[in-house]
């Protein structure tokens, strides 16, 4: 997602500091569990849009500790607002790419993995920025914990079938695969804010979890 | 495929004994090197339709041997009358439902087996009847060669996405996953009868290959 750039952002963001770590501030690996302040299974998500996946994830399931990776301060900063509104406690946002992913959680610390509706990277050559490229894989399965899982939600046709062929081409045990979710057995499904917008006009979302 | 039954095609039938192996004079698991008279790669398809697809494949491959499967009459006669006119010589059909299998064919002696467009029995209390239902798995594994592939094509997105949970639960590999064959980079793909008039139609095509 790609919003207009407004520069009043890099200061307003400073509000957030107790939602979005500063990473000038943090080390290597830091200890997630200081950080929330509790022992808890940490889920991530790479992207996180205008935030409200991560914050329905997080006041769903109060149990968990939920990370958001963002690269951009625009997105990053509604997000954070979002989060604060909600009060939900058990979320932190990290403006960082997600090529960073080993740098920030030590090995196999991360219960589960979220991506949703990621950029598509549609042309051939650009294959490699795309987030289930499987060049990823090995960081996925570097911080996820022993059969952890990715979950995959997109809406474009065309990255579902490579991001298919991805994980089964590097013999990842693909489950609940979906190719309509609004119209599947999944009850429990969290939307994103573009997910309700597109899946509200009758396009199918696509969705599975890869076991690594 | 479902065709109004005609009474005159049992008798029709007969004059394509050459094509169509006659079951009440073969034996369990007969050899088939001796009824193509030459030892050949051995292909399967089950259900066969009008036989556009086993003849096209049998004329393009002449270096293998084709076996169709058929449990209708009605659509085995107009499959026959196709083989003979098109003079495709590596094709032999039998009319017999598909659970026989393992009756018909020798452990690992088929290198190829290709389901097309079959009866997607959308109930779910049909399920079993389905012919990518886990429970055939072991009788394809029975028949196939090592590493032999299991070739699948629907224009159903239901039964698709079925049919990928059921071999990705029974961790058979996944390839090649089409979610529209008709607009991918498969440029060697032959086509059903069926095929040729939904893909006309601007319907998606599903395909992939199980490898078992």
């Amino acid at each position: 997602m790609r919003l207009r750039r407004r520069p009043w952002i890099i200061t307003a963001i400073q509000e957030y500091s107790d939602v979005i770590i500063n990473l000038n501030t943090v080390l290597t690996q830091p200890d997630w569990a200081a950080i929330f302040n509790r022992q808890a299974p940490l889920y991530l998500e790479l992207g996180i849009g205008k935030g409200d996946f991560i914050t329905e994830m997080a006041l769903k399931y109060p149990e968990n500790n939920y990370v958001g990776i963002e690269a951009q301060h625009d997105i990053i900063y509604y997000a954070a607002r979002k989060i604060k509104e909600k009060q939900a406690t058990n979320v932190k946002l990290l403006l960082v790419d997600a090529k960073q992913l080993a740098e920030l959680f030590t090995p196999h610390s991360i219960t589960g993995l979220y991506i949703n509706f990621c950029d598509p990277w549609p042309k051939t050559r650009h294959a490699k920025r795309r987030l289930t490229f499987h060049g990823l894989f090995d960081c996925y399965r570097e911080v996820l914990i022993p059969q952890g899982l990715l979950c995959f939600k997109t809406d474009n046709r065309d990255l579902f079938e490579f991001s298919l062929n991805e994980f089964a081409c590097a013999d990842i045990k693909l489950k609940n695969i979906s190719l309509d979710l609004h119209n599947s057995a999944m009850t429990d499904n969290v939307m994103t804010e573009y997910e309700k917008k597109f899946g509200a006009m009758g396009m199918p979302i696509y969705r599975c979890e890869a076991q690594f």
